[in-house]
């Protein structure tokens, strides 16, 4: 098994291309003046770790790995926060204990003895957390951590073909899962940038968001039926098309980031692999333009699987344009029916609304899906292998971090011009700011912003990420935005989530925290703040 | 302000039209022979109620109505078993108070009251539950009830025509909600059976189906943002077009049938009233190839507004065919983009699983919304109509009653075997039995049931309701679909509910009753057992 980077995205000995490093480094160096150093990714030798609080049951001992390396590799997330302190050698919360459990009863088996030790448990998928989800930060009532990784708990268990159905284990990597789908013709079709490194169950539990751009934007479109053990025992919602029979089971689950227990496998709606593609590039002169024209189409009842809208800066980072307009791509596909008719309203709507898009624009493929497959997996792996680069803009001492939310389409420009105002008023030096909206619903869009600046002089990396983070949430909760459309609350956004989050749901989903979880062994601090800290 | 009927469906002084009771008199004639007697309707003065057994406070005097007429409009919801009993002047659980607030305030009072006073509360839309929901049967620990009845709470308070969102309160009746919303060009376009009778909130309570077949099929798809007021405060959800931050708090209202709270507005999506519409019947020899096609196209990636299937029994009785065939409805309307080309997808599709559509069924509509409502509008009409129908029947000692579930694509066939297994087994007599399907997913649908016939003798009504709902609704779950697609859970079908619903789920549903509920005033018995029964 290929051994996971401790401090970076992704394996150890895989890294951006050399020509993508190249051309970054150009970039910045136009922006920033001379390139910064280039530090030397950390040694697990130079970086000390306290012994384990807690030592495993001898009967799970199979289960745990004790080594330096799985503690390092489950002591933080993602996000630019957590590179800017692991590049710096600091692993301020390494769980104390590391286990793999290879069955659901494995599960029951780790979660009994943590309930028993006071134990604190952080269920890890991909670890690919932007928000502080896996990282072991608990209060100090618990007499440890224990960092639950679902990676051995993988593959697909079963296909209804005739229901477009799959049951998946909850640690199945994205990758893994695709290529045992592939044979039946079949895909999830769930694509966030981490779908190298993220599984199924992390994306259930995060209300990830994926591939299609309107109707079917977050996983929970794509979930039929979910298992997840906790504390007191497994939860299995029933798998049904179209229940209404009560409050929605699997929508308790969905987005409760391991704070009630730990997603096991789910019943997954799946789609024939897509045949018919067509797509076309449409320039803008202004974003908001742009912004018009993809109200207009989501809320014309068109549902293309791809309609992103990104802005001159975006264009440039991601070699799509020179930065003079706004882009955007539509996209309809399908696995058996032709898409030209649809992809032609869509654009007698965005040139109505200013659309420049010519013949060269358009792109319309009918072929084996092997066939197609090529181009629009070129596309996903310069967009799954950005993570990579973002390691090497971090070791250069670049602060990159991204900031999502959504809102209603009649708050959207003023949240946008806030947001814009904020980072204007913070103290950053020369930056660039990039936009673009990656999820278009008919009351509302998913806008999402791209920060790129120095690092301030700051030993820990983590100054300027908090004032930055906490400035814009802010100002995006009081335009009318949510505090995260598909990044998840974790521990990081808790404190800002608390604001939209109607006092009686917090004390309903405290509520259940106490049945499912009586003694509060489950993902603490996470969504919901631990009231003895 | 029109008074509504105490023992059958809607207003005083409506009823079905005569040709429609003669056709139903002469069609059931020839199944049953002679046609039954028809009972007088009762009568107010006939119908004892005991005195209510607690008295409204005095500052809240104004909001109440304690005469016989309310309490018996209150006391049963519009189920067959409810009009059996009601023509037989059995009305056994009447409410002793009944109260009509005019402002959230007044609600919150009221449930300050009851909540005090150990009254159990009824939250009452149209009353039109077929599953027991607003019939005030609780346990012996309440000291009385209250039906709370929202029809005071009315209106469309503010529409946001950017984001295509409307806030309505929850007592808006069907017909008023799109009165209001159509000199803007908008509409929701939720059409339950129900619709003239039912609420918004008596909608977003129980999870109601609508008019959409495909993707957007139960009111929940329209709901961005929902206020519940509840014992311990108001809970108001914000109205985010994709947020993915915690399990999403509407989905915990929705479907919670007054068990935790009083809905009492909501922010929904509206659409712009459709202008195109292309459509057309398609004929199947057997209701089992037109499931197929109807597999087909929703697995397609098509999406129309109507694709119901309907077989020959069902075709009778609607008076859309001889009952030779199973018919297909399909439709695509739209308010900005011609439909035809999609249509002739479905066609494609349907035609190649063997069904029969000449040029004369198929029908392209294109003008203004008025126009093509005509038609729209008379469809709905007799559909509207038919409960006033039912009660004719009723009166005739006609027993008809309608099952509905929802199952993955892999089990509908087994499903409806089933179904017709237990309909043949059951000692009925002659007998119609009709079936539909409803709506459709990509993972399955929803087949609905009608059963028409002869009342056995007895004194009640009630005995043969509850061998056949019983014995089906055993069926259906054993054969693996759900307890109710969209006619909720209620009084009636908890008990078969409790059999789908994984313990922990209701440990859940429990937990989060106790903390806004902490009494247990709101609804007993819906939903959830209540204990000391």
């Amino acid at each position: 098994m290929k051994r996971r980077k401790f401090w970076g995205w992704g394996y150890e000995g895989e890294a951006a291309p050399p020509a993508s490093i190249a051309f970054a480094e150009a970039s910045l160096g136009a922006l920033f003046g001379a390139p910064g150093e280039r530090r030397s990714p950390p040694e697990e030798a130079q970086i000390e770790l306290g012994p384990p609080r807690v030592a495993p049951p001898e009967s799970l001992a199979s289960l745990f790995d004790a080594s330096k390396h799985e503690r390092l590799v489950h002591a933080l997330g993602r996000s630019y926060r957590d590179l800017a302190r692991a590049v710096r050698g600091r692993f301020p919360h390494p769980p104390d204990l590391v286990a793999f459990p290879r069955t659901e009863e494995d599960v029951s088996r780790l979660l009994d003895f943590a309930d028993a030790a006071r134990v604190a448990v952080i269920p890890f998928g991909g670890g690919t957390s932007v928000a502080g989800g896996v990282e072991p930060q608990v209060g100090p009532r618990h007499r440890g951590t224990l960092s639950l990784d679902l990676r051995e708990l993988s593959g697909v268990v079963a296909v209804d073909e005739a229901s477009l159905l799959a049951e998946i284990r909850a640690g199945t990597l994205g990758p893994d899962l695709e290529q045992a789908l592939r044979p039946q013709g079949l895909t999830l079709r769930h694509y966030p940038q981490s779908f190298e490194m993220s599984t199924l169950g992390g994306w259930i539990a995060t209300r990830a968001g994926g591939h299609f751009a309107t109707v079917y934007t977050h996983v929970d479109d794509l979930v039929a039926g979910v298992r997840m053990v906790t504390p007191r025992g497994a939860l299995e919602t029933r798998t049904l098309p179209g229940s209404g029979a009560g409050p929605a089971p699997e929508r308790l689950v969905l987005g409760s980031e391991g704070a009630l227990g730990v997603v096991t496998s789910a019943w997954m709606r799946v789609f024939r692999r897509p045949v018919h593609r067509a797509a076309c590039t449409a320039r803008f002169s202004t974003f908001e333009a742009g912004l018009e024209a993809l109200r207009a189409i989501t809320q014309s009842g068109l549902t293309p699987a791809n309609c992103r809208l990104v802005d001159g800066a975006e264009a440039i980072m991601s070699g799509a344009g020179m930065g003079d307009v706004s882009l955007m791509f539509i996209a309809f596909e399908s696995a058996s029916l032709p898409q030209r008719a649809l992809l032609d309203q869509a654009i007698d709507i965005a040139r109505a609304h200013g659309a420049a898009i010519g013949e060269d624009d358009i792109k319309i493929a009918s072929g084996t899906s092997s066939e197609r497959e090529g181009v629009a997996e070129g596309y996903r792996a310069s967009f799954f292998r950005a993570p990579y680069l973002r390691d090497e803009l971090v070791l250069r001492g670049i602060f990159v971090e991204t900031y999502e939310t959504a809102a209603p389409w009649s708050r959207v420009r003023e949240l946008d011009e806030a947001v814009r105002r904020v980072v204007a008023s913070l103290d950053l030096g020369p930056h660039l700011f990039a936009r673009r909206v990656t999820h278009a619903y008919r009351d509302g869009c998913a806008p999402y912003y791209t920060l790129i600046a120095k690092e301030r002089d700051d030993a820990s990396g983590e100054a300027l990420w908090h004032e930055v983070k906490s400035a814009l949430t802010e100002a995006i909760l009081h335009a009318g935005g949510t505090s995260t459309h598909h990044h998840a609350v974790g521990r990081d956004v808790v404190v800002h989530h608390e604001k939209e989050r109607a006092p009686l749901f917090e004390a309903s989903l405290r509520a259940v925290k106490s049945a499912l979880d009586p003694r509060g062994v489950m993902n603490p601090g996470v969504l919901l703040r631990e009231l003895d800290e």
